[in-house]
């Protein structure tokens, strides 16, 4: 639906001229993220102020308009491609860190912060926030609330979610609500700001957050481990944790990872079936040769072929490069197949991630579709991307049918489509499988907080029809 | 209300005749919370599983029956007060630990788990659950996720909210819902796990929980701090907090908690002003050592009057006992008086410490109350307890008149009316005013979830009347 003119004058009344445009190679810019997925909004909207957002959603509200928050646009499942249309609300304006209160152990910001520019202000005071999402040096925290994202820290340091005191939002009728307190501790009615992370823009527009901050530790090794199989890598890592050893982060890479990351970047890594990246921190040296000594000692109990140690800084930003780099090595591994987010970020409890590695490999070899698996292990939350030929409609299919089964493998061991992705459009489908005893209360709040049903309508719990709508390749369900 | 017999006589052929009492002396008594005030049931309910409580729920939705969930009674608030009579549901008989799974960082418990159990059971793998509320020997782990519970490690470790990966919980009508995950990660739909933290009962009946696990660190130590003034207390906590040092805990007591303690205990504390009880734990001794020195060099900076480290458990032991003593020996300090818990849980922000805790004693002063100040004061979080005459119904206007002036105060400090007790009846009013933005949210949240208002029905946000509604003790509003 184009929308008149009338209403678009509304729009710029409150943005400016500046905030506001209708040109089409910007709408269809912005009817991208990182995701297979593509539709054009109808304006883009760029608020610079939790009192416009009120306004401009006066107005949606009034005329029954969709409205889809955006932050960076690097999500990886459509939660910000505006499948109806409306008004695309980026965020990117609303930049400032607002106060950094040290002694109050919080940081109040705007939605569109950067993450990296929120770590760079936190570190001169020996803080950090610290949920690491592979696109910090673009993605919005706003974003990083909406999706509850995290990363490599959050065996050891949790998810986006539990760092949130409280937030503002403004409510599909432009009441502007703020939730949750600046203290640490709050048992003060619903945890409406909580209830946010992860509600992908269906429930408010979150315009700024208040987190909660902690000490960055001041020591930090990683040990580079490989191993023969992937199953051997992953009991290793429960292993470690059952010892017990909480890690910083332990990340993932199979023999199809490693092999692109090689290929692509001057072979950074050895060669090997499966290699575990663990990272231990804490307060003294002492602290991280003891934890690196048990690593090393389980390594060696679980079968690894070989372990390297490095408390070395530059070694280790090497290692970590290498891993950040898989999603685009393999986009580079086979001319004429892209790299595509299907199964991209499935969680599993951690004890399961041998087996479902297994399993989601032998899918994609029964449906002869090339599949990579690497991840964030030590909290079992693990990617896969799919090489395929994006032009070709039975490749979608095959590559559909290997997410589908991906899913129900990820499902059937205990866990879940999405630990830190979300839902959006392309886990719409299995997340309505796998949280079916939810759906009713999910689909009940809802209706509850947007009765007119135009905050990011249609998506995750409303989504309806198959996987393959909205794709922005030209196959044969593209709309 | 009284309930038909054909009421109970279904209820009855769900949880057996061992599982449902309408003895007076058993409605009398589970009128009572650790509250101040009282309203019987008109039949107490034991559930064994989470079957019965949807078979007791679908009985209680089909006839319009309130239900009030009841853990070990020791919220300080009203929550479990079933003020509308009905069904109160205890839950005390689903007290097993279902599985503790070390290498998946995660535990299945029932929620009538008593806290203290469950770390038991915890720390035979050097787990524990962070969260410490005084209570924690009585105290059941449903009861905690209800309230939000935390205690005295909040700074460092979080509240109950950052521990609940996913949870059971039995919808109004009956509808069993296993919300959230078994894994560590999860960003799949709403966040209903947390959304349930806190909830007091008023959205469903929780019914098992999984909890986060986190290693329990191997050194501890205190350093007991005494000051000449609250406010100098109150500094030095922040500017501790700046260093930047996240203590474990970091108790205050103001000079009546500290003769109360010394008058009723043999004197186990210095004669002071104020106390802080600072705790710092780490892996090894050498980071305990470094944190503590820390810990003096501030105090000394921040003009503390004495500062004596501890290394030695037991006489740790014997400042904690003092600390968790206060509010007995309060009750002992003056013949005739009772200790009451009115204004009993406010959070500010840390650096408002010190101005809340002045504030708090001029309030006290002017009203001619007296108020003992205390608690969580490193994650900003104060108890106060009242000495009240309570069959007099002047003491408890000046009482209530106090309270309300300490909620207001701290509200105008960036605070809550309740870091971890919750709000249930004694904060409703001024829990209202502190949440207007929100109440719009919590009452469609409500309502969506709850369409009969059977569920704990009549509390915080639904609270009308007075705070001097369903007093336990004889005074003019006492119903």
């Amino acid at each position: 639906m184009a929308l008149d003119e009338k209403i678009l004058k509304q729009l710029e009344a409150v943005v400016g001229k500046d905030g506001i445009s209708t040109s089409a190679a910007v709408l269809y810019t912005y009817g991208f993220d990182a995701s297979v997925y593509h539709s054009s909004p109808d304006v883009v909207v760029q608020p610079t102020s939790t009192e416009q957002v009120s306004e401009i959603m006066k107005i949606a509200y009034a005329n029954g308009i969709p409205v889809v928050p955006r932050g960076a646009g690097t999500g990886l499942c459509g939660a910000a491609v505006p499948i109806m249309g409306g008004i695309c609300l980026a965020m990117q304006k609303m930049n400032r860190i607002l106060n950094v209160s040290v002694k109050d152990l919080w940081v109040d910001v705007e939605a569109g912060v950067v993450y990296n520019d929120l770590n760079a202000e936190l570190a001169k005071y020996g803080f950090f926030f610290p949920p690491v999402p592979r696109s910090g040096e673009a993605c919005q925290v706003g974003g990083m609330v909406a999706t509850n994202a995290s990363g490599m820290r959050a065996v050891k340091y949790g998810a986006t979610r539990d760092y949130v005191l409280g937030l503002t939002f403004v409510r599909a009728n432009g009441d502007i609500v703020r939730c949750g307190t600046r203290t640490i501790k709050d048992a003060s009615g619903y945890q409406l700001a909580r209830l946010m992370c992860g509600s992908e823009g269906t429930l408010g527009v979150i315009t700024e957050i208040t987190f909660k901050l902690t000490t960055k530790p001041k020591k930090s090794a990683s040990a580079l481990v490989t191993f023969g199989s992937v199953v051997q890598a992953g009991k290793c890592i429960s292993a470690i944790i059952a010892k017990p050893l909480i890690p910083a982060s332990c990340e993932l890479l199979d023999s199809t990872s490693i092999e692109a990351v090689n290929k692509a970047r001057g072979h950074p890594l050895p060669d090997a079936e499966a290699i575990i990246i663990v990272e231990v921190d804490g307060e003294t040296d002492e602290v991280i040769r003891r934890d690196l000594k048990v690593v090393e000692e389980v390594a060696a109990e679980q079968g690894a072929e070989s372990v390297t140690p490095s408390f070395d800084s530059a070694q280790i930003a090497k290692w970590t490069d290498a891993r950040k780099s898989v999603l685009a090595s393999l986009s580079a591994l086979m001319p004429g197949y892209s790299c595509v987010s299907l199964a991209d970020d499935m969680g599993v409890p951690v004890s399961r991630v041998p087996e479902a590695v297994e399993k989601f490999q032998a899918i994609a070899k029964k449906n002869n579709v090339i599949v990579a698996v690497y991840g964030h292990a030590s909290d079992g939350n693990l990617h896969s991307k799919m090489l395929l030929k994006v032009g070709d409609a039975d490749e979608w299919d095959r590559g559909i049918k290997t997410a589908d089964e991906i899913f129900d493998a990820s499902i059937s061991l205990g866990g879940t489509v999405t630990g830190e992705h979300g839902v959006g459009i392309s886990k719409a489908v299995k997340f309505q499988e796998e949280r079916k005893t939810e759906l009713d209360c999910i689909l009940a709040i809802k209706q509850a907080m947007d009765p007119k049903n135009i905050l990011n309508p249609g998506k995750a719990a409303q989504w309806r029809g198959t996987v393959k709508r909205n794709l922005r390749y030209p196959c044969e369900e593209y709309m």
